[in-house]
């Protein structure tokens, strides 16, 4: 699906499931968005993909650890400003801290899958059960016309 | 303030206010965060600074058009996962459309200072009146002992 963009603007493009999944795949750092006393927040966390199910790792205490059983996004992204280009994932869905799951295989799968933390130490481990996976890719003005088989 | 990291992680630094709208100036993309029917969304935008106010462009209808008047977030960041090193700053406000003020002062500001539509048409301005603006930049391991004065 082509939203057509005005004459030297690009269009939008709507990603397919499979194109989502291979982009989220490509990537280590995301943001992960939640609401905090009626505040959206989104937070920067690297992740990784556990089939389909996004994982972080965060910290006892922390703006993530709250998300627990809340509704949360997560959004990955790749944008290039010189040539107004890019392309956007957004996960919608549910949040699950699984850390006390000793012993279980979704916990031993979270721990395989690695994000391995950056800073400090991170000892809860975040699942994200997507509900909806949506993207969007924009193309230059000047490739709007032409087919991009392998631009991925 | 530094959060101390393990041995061969990096330390997080909490960035000035100044130095957080620094880093807003330097970019020009940056994801506002809503609130969705319950949900937390993130959606990407080119966006312009109006003396300390984000502006961005939407279109009439769109999921950013429903924000007036919400409490909203704007995230800009630069990662680097192969250093892992990087920097996020995150507005947190009120989000004001000030497309009808026609004539306003505001509207007229806004307008200057540009946020040009990369797609298609953009007819909304959407203003977020900061509440609060905080900041984080995390240090590799082996810097993270030094002062990094001119980092930025």
């Amino acid at each position: 699906m082509v939203d057509e963009g005005d004459e030297g603007r690009g269009t939008t493009e709507v990603l397919s499931r499979d194109d989502c999944f291979r982009f989220l795949q490509s990537h280590q750092v995301g943001r992960l968005g939640v609401v905090l006393k009626g505040y959206p927040v989104i937070v920067p966390v690297n992740y990784a993909l556990d089939r389909g199910v996004v994982v972080v790792r965060t910290r006892s205490g922390s703006t993530l650890s709250a998300a627990d059983h809340a509704n949360v996004c997560f959004e990955v992204d790749q944008v290039d400003p010189a040539h107004r280009t890019g392309w956007s994932v957004l996960v919608r869905g549910l949040a699950e801290d699984v850390t006390d799951l000793e012993g279980d295989d979704v916990l031993r799968a979270s721990r395989a899958a690695g994000a391995d933390p950056w800073v400090g130490e991170r000892d809860r481990w975040l699942r994200v059960i997507p509900h909806e996976v949506t993207g969007r890719r924009i193309r230059p003005p000047e490739l709007a016309a032409v087919e991009l088989g392998g631009y991925l």
